[in-house]
Order: structure tokens, then sequence, then C-alpha cells
């Protein structure tokens, strides 16, 4: 199989680097052609080229690797690499997330494949374990923690007894976050990966308009609260379905300290299935990072060399969003004047001498939302986080 | 897909259910043609037999389910059904453990396949990730909690700071563990679930020769005792190899409290791998249990009908059991008498003044597996578990 990769950051050259040290039969049998690179950067390989057109005329190309990011050039170059014949794999969950019904009837028309193991849960094979679940049973909850950053930053603020800030910096000194975070803990990562999974799991390409709410303003005292109640604060990405009505959401929430994901450390993932046949399945590991990650991509490429099929939705179902499919309990901080907000509000509020946290029961997460939108604008540092609670089978 | 399911208990008729409620695509397109029951059962459903010549003589019968469990008949069946042209999906660890080699040779040579997803991790698709992982790492460690029956025990006797058997005795009457639990809490289980990963894993048919120490003889206090110094007991398979050697045990092994071994509760399992560039990769689901058992069945059962090639391992590979390769610290109870077993040991061993438990550093598996073995001679209440520790990449 000859390989071209477009784009030479970290994923790029840790896909090259699985292959340039090949240890199995399957890896062996892949070839690195291309290497797509910016115009005016320095050719350091011999096989570097910067005009994506070189790659699409060479018909001894079978797969473009996109590890680019960001919507374009890579939706541009994803389409014209299927359209000139080509298999596409990539990591890109924004353009996936975006694209995935262009992508796979395009795809379909030209008798070619788009993967993307790669795009959410990095190393883990969750879209596999999402498909291979679904040749059984309906998945009707998905929930998972889908982002290393956001993950390392709420488990050391508890660990350590550290503010946001501080723990923020140390990770970007690490290298786990970014000069500018917000991608990460505001939730527009997750919500890409929340998107995909909900997507293949309904065969609907669900829109980004669910409810998202990130971690930017949690507390070093909020995270000392929950703990008080038994509780540790992960973002989390949470679908459910319930016949054709479905519900999609992105929050902070709490889960008792035995549970796996009150113990899922630094940046690792762990993403949840349920069906009803096999129950609550599970997986766990680096949801990020250069090898992990590349190791999802050369997974893909393995496959399309052996002719493994993934599952080949059509996004044809009917879905429509149910705001009234979840209700949870919340926790909620915010000032007084912020708290005015809630006064329409129909669902049990409870308040506590001289604490700043409300308690609230069954509320719906859509409103929910809709009502600290609202608060924000009073006081801008507010925050909530939901409880989870297992759901009966 | 016409198929004959070979014994009609738990499993079996799980996986009749499966069919019968099929909710999706592929299992659509799966129809049971025989059960086969034994010898003066009621049949109560018109394409019950009780003669497998039948089976075996029906050319239109394409797939064999062997639900029955034990060595014999599964054995000769499974031979049976291999020469005659039929692939076989089996639940049954013990008979895969034990003839692993011989049904991948047969089963070659006939042309057909044999796939036993089931018969590692109940539902949690571990042996599909093994193989995928392995098209691109060598795993060089597996580690993990195979056993509910065994798990419920540890886990309830902690939370519930509850005494062995009485635990036991409530797992027997929710149906969690046997009249005879030996196979359980033993160790024995999981030795087969062992065999067979490290068999994969390794590409050689791991004999049983390894060391086996199971929970029979833990306390109320020892669970205490751990707990104070910030464990979690848990019974574990392990294996690692480096090269060609490998070491293989199942023991009892401490966990930290915020490690996702210390909080798998109830009967659920959880499977870790390593490998180079995916590094840990863990897998948690039900483990046993009559609708994710028969799931995994069902997944093989579409992978036949679709094609899917699982890995094809010839069982080749030159491997040798290396005594020294895993060195581990230990905690140890047993009397007066039975420690003077330790008077020629090489380790460090600490003591504490009014404390029945001593401390054993850097000792060998296989070595300290023999002492207790000595020291159960005299004191049959003995009891040891390992420490888990993190091992570099």
């Amino acid at each position: 199989m000859n390989i071209a990769i477009l784009g030479y950051g970290t994923v790029g050259s840790g896909v090259k680097e699985i292959i340039d040290h090949a240890v199995t039969k399957s890896t062996k049998q892949l070839h690195v052609s291309y290497i797509l690179i910016r115009k005016g950067k320095a050719k350091t390989l011999p096989y570097m080229c910067d005009d994506i057109r070189t790659i699409l005329q060479d018909t001894s190309v079978d797969i473009i690797v996109e590890t680019m990011g960001g919507l374009e050039p890579a939706h541009t170059y994803i389409l014209q690499a299927l359209k000139s014949g080509k298999h596409v794999v990539t990591a890109n969950k924004a353009v996936i997330a975006a694209y995935l019904k262009e992508f796979t009837d395009v795809a379909r028309e030209h008798n070619v494949r788009i993967y993307y193991e790669a795009s959410t849960g990095g190393g883990i094979p969750w879209i596999e374990g999402l498909a291979k679940a679904m040749r059984i049973d309906e998945v009707d909850r998905i929930h998972g923690i889908f982002n290393g950053t956001s993950n390392y930053i709420l488990d050391h603020m508890q660990r350590y007894h550290a503010s946001f800030e501080d723990i923020l910096k140390e990770a970007q000194e690490l290298g786990y976050a970014e000069a500018d975070p917000s991608a990460d803990i505001d939730g527009y990562d997750i919500c890409n990966k929340l998107r995909i999974s909900a997507s293949l799991a309904y065969d609907y390409h669900v829109p980004d308009t669910f409810p998202v709410f990130g971690i930017r303003n949690i507390t070093k005292q909020d995270v000392s609260y929950f703990s008080s109640l038994g509780y540790a604060v992960r973002l989390i990405a949470k679908t459910r379905r319930n016949a054709n009505r479905y519900g999609c959401v992105v929050e902070p929430v709490l889960f008792e300290a035995g549970s796996l994901e009150s113990n899922t450390q630094d940046n690792y993932n762990l993403i949840t299935l349920h069906g009803k046949t096999i129950g609550d399945l599970k997986f766990f590991g680096q949801g990020a990072g250069k090898l992990p990650t590349a190791n999802a991509i050369v997974q893909d490429l393995i496959d399309l060399n052996e002719g493994v099929c993934h599952m080949d939705p059509s996004f044809t179902n009917t879905m429509s969003y149910d705001e009234t499919l979840c209700l949870r309990d919340y926790i909620l901080r915010a000032d007084e004047a912020a708290r005015d907000e809630l006064q329409d509000f129909s669902y049990e509020v409870k308040s506590f001498e001289g604490q700043e946290y409300l308690h609230i029961q069954k509320a719906e997460v859509y409103e929910m939302h809709q009502v600290m939108e609202r608060m924000l604008k009073t006081d801008v540092h507010a925050f909530m986080a939901s409880i989870y609670e297992r759901e009966d089978d």
C-alpha cells in the first residue's frame, strides 16, 4: 500500500515512525511514498512535496492520510482524494464531525473508503468497539471522558489541591495543553467527538446544536466542595436515545469516588457504551499523543490493506433532538444577583445557610444550560456540574 | 448461516435468545437449526436432538456453537465438527486452553475456523482487542481481573467489611458463585484465561505449569490491613515477555486505592494490555453472565458469516519460561512455625512488632510461590499478595 501523509506535525511524524519501525507482518506492508508539507517549508526528506496535485495525480498512491487538522484545506483535500479514487484515513475530528455525511456519500460514489478511528478516543479502539456492539445491540447510551487535557486539569486539581490556573499552566508546560486551551477546556474538542460517536450510533448526522458547558470557571473551592460530598468532577460528553429521539450534552459531571471515571487519572480517556445484551462496556487508554493517535491511524491503514470493512453508515435515519430526554441533579455556584435567574425555575432548588452552592433536582439538561447562559451575563464566574446517576438497564 | 448449538444451559439459551430477538441486519442473518441436548432430556423445541451425528452429517449446518463446557466430550465434538468442515465457536475456556494448538491445526487443515472470543473476558472484546494491538505492537505485558466471582468476593469484603465466608455465601445465593467455588477462588478458571491470552500474545501454546495462588485463605483482617496501607486486593492473572522469555502468574495483587483495578466493582472484569506505541489499553465489562457471554459468541458468528478473519496463530514460536522475569514485593501472613520456611530465603523480610504480616522485597514470583506451598503444609491458613508496580514503558 502506497501512502501519502498530508501534514508532518506530531501525528503525521508518528505515523511515519510506526511504519519506518514496523515490527509486524501487517505494518511491513505499508509504504510512505509522499509527505505533503506547507509551501516554503524545507524538504528534509526526498519524498516530501508541497503540491497536493502531485499526490492526487499519482495513481500509485492508494491511501491519503490527512493529519493537517482544521476544516480547510482538509475538507477540500479529502473530497479531492476520494474523488480521485483514493481511500482516506484521518485523525481530524473537526472535519469529520462537520462533513461526515458528505464524505461518506462521496466515498460510496467513488467506491473508496474513509476511516477515522483516530479522530475520537485517540489510541482507544472506540469507533471499532462501537461499530462492533451495534452489530447486535442498539447502543442507547454513550458517555465518556473524551479529552485528556481537561481530565489532566480536573484530576490534578483534586489530587494536588491546586487551582485551575496553576494546573493549566503545568499542563501547558508539559505539552498536554495548548497555548490557547479554549477548545479543550470549553468543551468544543469533546463536542466534535460526541457528534461523531452519536452520529455513528444513530446513523444520523447529529448537528452541533446541543448544550456545551466547559470547565473554565471551576475553582479549587468547587473541587473541594465536590470532594466533601464524595464526588470527583470530570468533563463528560454524553448521549442517549429513546427510539428516534436523542439527547446530547457536554458538561462537568460528578462521579462517586469509587467509580472508574473518578479514578481515570492524568490525561487518559475512558469511554462507555451501553447495549441491551452487552450491558456496560468501557474502553480506557491514551486519547491523544503522537504514538497512540498514530497507532489508530495505522490500524485504519492495515484495515484498508487487508480489506477489513468498517461500518457503513448512510446517515439517513430520522431522529429528533429531545430536550426532555435527560433529567439530572445539578450543583450550581452563582452569586446572589445571578441567582435571580432561578426565580421562574420550575425545579426544586435547595440552598444551604452560608453556602454558595445550590442543589437542583431533576432539571432538564437543556433548560439548565439556558439558565446558566443567562446567569453568566451577571456572574461571569458561575459554575455548575450535574450528578451522574447510573441508569437502569 | 445455519447454526447448531451444543448444550442448552445459560450460555446456549442466551445465544438462542439473541438470535430469536435479532434487532440488527447482522443478527437477522443467523438461524439456529439444531440444539443438542443430553440423551433422556425432554425435547421442548422441534429442532432439539440428542445425537451429535445428526448434526455432523447435516451438510446444511455451517457452524457449531459449543456451550457444554468441560474437556470431554467438548474436545471430541469440536474436532469432529472441524473435520466435517464446520466452523466452531465456543465459550469453553478449559477446552481452548488445553487444545488450542490442536484445534487451530485441524481447522487449518480442513479450511474452517475456530473462534473463541467468549472464552476469555466474557462480553469484553478482549481477544479481538489483543489481536488488533498485535498488528502493530509486540504486546509485552497483560494483566487483568479475569474472574467475576473472585472480584465480587474481594470487592464486597472490602466495601462491607465482611468475611470471606459471608460474601461467598451471598455470591452463591445470587448465582455469581457455584456450589463448589474452587475453580473461581483457587484461580484455575483464571489460569485457563491467562493461558489463552498469553498463547495468543506469544504465538506459543503456553503450558499450565506457572504458579497459581488463589483467595481461599483471605480474611477480613487481611483486607483491613491492606486497606490501612492504602491498597485494595484483586485476584490477577499476569504475563510478561522479554524477547523469547516469558513469565505467567495468577495471584492476589494489591493495587493503590486510586487505580482502576481497585475500583472495578462487583463481578466486572478489567483487562489491560501494553504495547510500545499504544501504551496501556484497558477493557472493562461483564466477564461472564448469560447475555454478555452469548453476545461474544454471536459476535464470532457474525464474523464467520461476514468473512471477518481473526488472527491466525500457528503456535510455532519458541519461548521459554523464565522464573526470574518477575520480581515483586509481597505481603505475607503465616504463623510462627510456617515462617521457618523463610530461613534460607535470600530476600529482605521485614516483620513488625506485634504484627502477623511480613513484608518481602523484590522476591522472584516463582520462588515465592514455592515457599508458600511449603508454608501451607504447616499453616493451612497462610495468605500472601504481591504489590502492583507500574512498569516503565
